[in-house]
């Protein structure tokens, strides 16, 4: 096991009926700006939830925020939260939202210069500077409700990078079930998979006699596989879509990924697909995800191994054990509607591994547990997702 | 799934060498009582290590906290601070050491009367009123180190309570498994069965639809079955004390136990037995809970049942697998050198019964996730225990 540190302070307040007593959990006398995405909350009856509990509080709303939070969107946000002089920041929504409300709470305190500095350049954001942020999460999938990492789109230069800082943790995080009960089929399958993936960087790279974080990942893996098709019935299942809700935060509140080597290589090349072709980030990395560990499966032999008898219940050993616990993967994939090849989006292979090629070799980009996937490496990954 | 809040804000540092870097995570300018056992730190390097990462600190001492803290020597230790206005306790120990200085970081600025009241009367130790509180723990058992949690004996009234409170967390705790190394082999398997045990007591319910919850659960006990044997090898296995001592944090840190019912009467029944035949905690676990889980097996018969079928590999169904499964742990517990019967120790169960069902019956108590666990059923546990 590597040395590690676990910080993890966001308070989780989690199940049915939590929204309302948001006003438990907050400050006295702050404005807050409220940030949402596309006006779904209004539909869903969680907006009207969310103001009727802050009714003691003057909100400021900034809504909009786009699926890949793009930096142009919460420039606005910022200068709206600082002509207004709020004082704290909620988010309401999945992921983006989150991601782009941490860079909005970091953002409007930010003197020292472009708050995309942050973003790109990784100026450090530091305990305290940035205005206290708490969630409200509509959506599982990121894990952003309990991490301090965003992920911020600028669709102007065709960028997209995460950035994170200890400062960035939600202060608290409400997980309400039910107020994934409108998501439509394709958010909630995306959820399903970007939380597998995540589980998936931290665990399938080589062994380091971590035990219990090997079954920790496990655990969530068996889950999602156990609630994946469940949490799609037309008639919303509260059991499924809660273990899918505590599933994805605990997929990236980074306890899994404790003392452990992990491979982000699937996201970074995901990330471009992304920004080439408009692919749902859920996408982008059930596209990519089975041929990189098929390509790289010597160096990860024994986690695949691994993965295919614990997950999977599979037997045999060697490429054979390895390749049915990945076809296994895919055919869960399947089962929840998530197609696993470039050409199921009519995108050429070909096209997209040079591409990412030119892209990641004009930064010199190169990733994985041994930091080994380059520009040539993520190319043939790319070729194989046909 | 139960409604839950999850709120863990301890920060861990963990892994070889991580003592030497207390002086990173400590306030500036405070004076520090530095609280420990009964000397082994001296003797295993321990202390040395502490001061050395001190030495630009101001550090009071006080030794000499006992196994099962007794009251009256935290009351010294809070005399002492008060005395020397220390600014912070730091707690160098195990479960006792830092169950015991938690008393002392909230007795010490408290004004209401006696801090006994704050362990019987449960009286609220609020956020800020106590002590920051840091820990460097050297025996992986209890999960006092990421938790709120303190358990308080007072001999001269042969009581015992737990208390908790949100404010007692440690700021942060520094667990480095090779401050394990110098253990006497009975205080290892104290620490493998005593997290053992936490984590059956979250588990060997009854199901509520918490997937994830169980998985983490069956995580942790598939991890200490692995390593438990190995974590008493006479020459230290690092790896097999590093799962070890991160297992038994995350058994008792509150993050299996989120959403799901418990039984805490193993615990409860265990208490009585230190208090009236100085058992030492976990040897008190051990004679209690197979009997109790016996005992209370149709309530728990689903959740039993999975328990010998994930954890122990186990087929069939009904009383058969139940009993296999309980036979299994049982085995467990003899294989790492732990005892499971009251008689083991000379203890006549008989006696045993009649007494903690007299002192059960004086206040009335009842435990378990019914709360159906009241004098009569613990002297009935008890006489099984032969």
């Amino acid at each position: 096991m590597e040395n590690f540190e676990f910080y993890a302070p966001t308070r989780i307040i989690f199940g049915d009926g939590t929204i309302s007593k948001l006003n438990k959990y907050m400050p006295p006398d702050v404005s807050v700006l409220l940030c949402y995405g596309g006006g779904s909350i209004k539909r869903n009856g969680v907006y009207d939830q969310v103001l009727d509990a802050l009714s003691d509080w003057k909100v400021y709303e900034f809504g909009g925020i786009e699926p890949n939070p793009d930096y142009d969107t919460l420039t606005e946000a910022i200068d709206l939260g600082r002509e207004k002089n709020v004082g704290m920041i909620l988010a309401v929504g999945g992921g983006s939202v989150i991601d782009g409300a941490k860079l909005v709470a970091a953002g409007i305190p930010y003197q020292g210069g472009e708050p995309w500095d942050i973003v790109k350049e990784k100026v450090k954001v530091k305990m305290g500077e940035p205005l206290p942020l708490a969630t409200v999460l509509t959506l599982p999938a990121t894990g952003s409700e309990m991490n301090g990492t965003s992920v911020i789109s600028r669709r102007a230069t065709q960028e997209k990078f995460a950035w994170r800082s200890e400062a960035m943790f939600p202060v608290f995080s409400i997980l309400d079930p039910t107020a994934t009960y409108s998501l439509p089929e394709s958010q909630v399958r995306n959820g399903i998979v970007d939380a597998y993936v995540h589980v998936m960087e931290q665990y399938a790279t080589y062994p380091v006699g971590a035990r219990l974080q090997d079954r920790q990942a496990e655990g969530i893996l068996l889950t999602l596989q156990e609630i994946g098709r469940a949490s799609l019935d037309t008639q919303p299942n509260y059991k499924a879509r809660a273990n899918l809700m505590w599933s994805a935060t605990n997929a990236l509140n980074s306890l899994i990924g404790k003392g452990v080597p992990s491979d982000w290589a699937t996201h970074m090349i995901g990330h471009e697909l992304t920004a080439l072709y408009g692919l749902a980030h859920a996408e982008s990395l059930a596209v990519v995800l089975p041929h990189l560990l098929k390509y790289q499966q010597a160096g990860k032999a024994d986690k695949l191994e691994q993965y295919a008898r614990r997950v999977w219940g599979l037997s045999g050993e060697g490429e054979n054990l390895i390749l049915a616990g990945l076809d296994n993967m895919c055919e869960f994939f399947h089962q929840n509607d998530m197609p696993t090849r470039l050409v199921d989006y009519d995108i050429d292979p070909d096209d997209a591994a040079e591409k990412v090629k030119t892209r990641f070799a004009e930064r010199d980009a190169s990733f994985g547990e041994h930091n080994d996937i380059g520009p040539v490496q993520a190319a043939e990954i790319l070729r194989m997702s046909r």
